[in-house]
């Protein structure tokens, strides 16, 4: 055997993490046959360095110290059946500087699937400054999409084009138009309206693009418009530069489904003025329970590192899951000083303008707020579901109560009088 | 209201789905408040056409027939504690041809983070033949892959070298040298072994595929190197041509953590000559809960589809997670015709010579079986163990036993007294 190489081997309880390392933080359930240690070590040897032959012949010199280490066991963090929480120090040459891919075949990878690791958590990724500035981070920061649409003193909103899927170019715009003109700052794709039989891209963002001109002739305003080019990377591109050839200056990815590799891809090739709008459509498969997958927590310090500027995060009242203190945590990473730029967070998913208020009392005005079928379901149509979205941000800006404002405005009364404010 | 557009007017139970539409099956476990047609309807809503307002003004005709519908509804399948199977049939129209990340956001999105849904499951996607054939497919097929080595008869077997990470690129060359020359016909690397500073991408490949080229004139037989490329999309094109301007015909591609995006730009850049390697490093995260999540069965269908030549897919014995009936069933189905090129399933994690005939036994010799510490570690070195994987290959595939076998083989008798048939 070589010195160290068996799992256990792997294991420096009481450790501490260097300066320049990265840790992870994961919550493990292991199978009876094996202990905690074991585990945890498991986890560490296979996400560095390490196999379950402890008598690898080809070992040579050096390596056995770029191996993980775990430094910290927790068996009193679970349930207490088999289970605990364990925090892993990674030397940084296990990494490739600035690939999200690389590191998450690491630290999020094989592990998963091991046999005697019943269950497994990525909590919590901490990077170390080295490897954070091998990243592009966010093109614009928090504070230049507030000041580009003049949102500083309250949250950013916006829409997403609903119906998800159906709407031809010419009616998409439309849509987006009223949308714009009732007062919103965003209007955006959905998630799978991609370039389609009946609405395809080109044709969409041309229309949409013209149609924003428009809205903010009318408005005098300047208006944001998040178009979604998810797809291979190739067509990506090729799609990011109709935006950017028609006036827009803001690309939208699905950033899990395109998926990283894409993701760092699209960031490098639209450079430094352009936003990436950042959609994290399927998450939930693996985000969603507390003892297994990765945590949105990680995720988002992903989609920050790649470069995104805006990232849905939960909005805590609404349609999604996601828990209080889980998403206020994502939000304030993101907003956080970390050596790149900041990322706003966006809350969607089955808001509507009664309930603007309590996202901005949770999750604070640094926010892009979104509603679907909370404007587009407005009695009086998109204009007036756009115009109390609006209204409602502004009031919930100024701290003054949703229902005091709504005095003043009929399309914030029809809204409340349809939605309530719960 | 608009007819129908509530969550329940998306269930059609006892419907049929049309010969063109896509079809997924979803385990599902919903929240005490709702039905479970509420919840197999909001399922569909969401991943088609529809949100939580039923009565969006900006409807327009023919857009309702483009919703998903429930045609099945099976509540038995569950635990009984609000849970069930619900089949889902998808327009053709919904999806965007070719695309990958379109059909996840829509049918693997949103869907997994609705409040009222506990649990969700993709557990299976049929795909209609006019959206299979838009997509590439795999390259070369399980013929070509075999008949390149010589292995019509038997297995395909490989190393994957090990340690990890840390060695050097003519270390990692020498190690690879001694696996083939041993009689393995593939060598790869491992899943984070990607450009690092210890071993940059282009020496590693220069060398390697220049050790394949003298471990080919020696035993004269054609060998096969899998360089992982992954990385953003643009730099894995980069990685590519170096892997092609060296001779080789084989990538790598941690298709999860690259992401489906990148995979279908290295597919379609690579072209119909060079094979993909699929490795599934991430999976487990969402594949492994029977009850969340996405089944790995889909996600062989989606790297298919994409065009992995091989891919990651279970071995049934060994150090990862992964019962015998779903392994079987996705080796199946990687087999079957579609329309499109087979791929071969790949066996790893844990094996080594003495449970070749087993994974054999269970999963047919249309397969490569690959070991890393299983070669590695047998006591004389990298040739031997490579010599005794052969050997165990070769003795399955004639269906002689491995320790007949063994009778006239050093190599193999050493690796079973090391590693015995378990």
């Amino acid at each position: 055997m070589t010195e160290g190489l068996e799992y256990t081997g792997f294991v420096e309880d009481g450790g501490t993490p260097d300066e320049d390392e990265l840790v992870c933080e994961f919550y493990l359930k292991h199978v009876d046959s094996v202990e905690f240690d074991w585990a945890s070590g498991a986890v560490a040897a296979e996400s560095s360095i390490g196999t379950w032959d402890p008598s690898l012949t080809t070992m040579r010199d050096g390596i056995r110290e770029m191996g993980a280490r775990v430094v910290e066991m927790d068996t009193d963090a679970g349930d207490g059946r088999n289970d605990g929480v364990a925090r892993i120090a990674y030397p940084t040459e296990l990494f490739e500087p600035g690939s999200i891919p690389q590191i998450l075949s690491s630290v999020a990878g094989n592990i998963f699937g091991l046999s005697e690791v019943v269950n497994l958590r990525l909590k919590d990724v901490v990077f170390p400054s080295e490897l954070v500035e091998s990243f592009a981070g966010p093109a614009l920061g928090i504070g230049t999409i507030r000041s580009r649409v003049d949102a500083e003193d309250r949250p950013v909103v916006g829409t997403i084009v609903k119906p998800k899927l159906g709407l031809r170019p010419d009616e998409h715009a439309e849509v987006a138009y009223e949308g714009w003109v009732g007062g919103l700052d965003v209007v955006k794709d959905d998630e799978n309206l991609a370039d389609m039989s009946f609405n395809g891209f080109d044709d969409r963002v041309e229309a949409t693009l013209e149609a924003k001109r428009e809205a903010e002739e009318e408005t005098g305003e300047q208006k944001l418009y998040f178009p979604n080019i998810t797809a291979s990377g190739d067509e990506m591109k090729k799609r990011a530069d109709v935006v950017l050839q028609n006036g827009g200056d803001y690309v939208m990815v699905d950033i899990l489904t395109a998926g990283w590799g894409a993701l760092h891809e699209i960031r490098d090739y639209v450079g430094d003025d352009v936003g990436i709008h950042g959609h994290r459509a399927g998450h939930a498969a693996f985000t969603r329970l507390p003892y297994h997958g990765v945590s949105m927590l990680a995720v988002a310090k992903f989609a920050r590192l790649c470069g995104v500027d805006n990232l849905h995060a939960g909005a805590v009242v609404g349609k999604m899951e996601g828990g209080r203190d889980e998403v206020v945590e994502i939000y304030d990473f993101l907003r956080s000083d970390r050596g790149i730029k900041t990322t706003i967070p966006v809350a969607s998913g089955g808001l509507h303008p009664g309930v603007v208020g309590d996202v901005v009392d949770i999750l604070g005005s640094e926010t892009v707020v979104q509603a679907g079928g909370g404007v587009h379901g407005h009695p009086d149509g998109t204009r007036a579901g756009g115009r109390a979205m609006r209204e409602a941000a502004e009031s919930a800006g100024e701290g003054v109560s949703v229902e005091e404002r709504a005095e003043e405005s009929e399309a914030l009364a029809t809204a409340l009088e349809k939605w309530g404010t719960e």
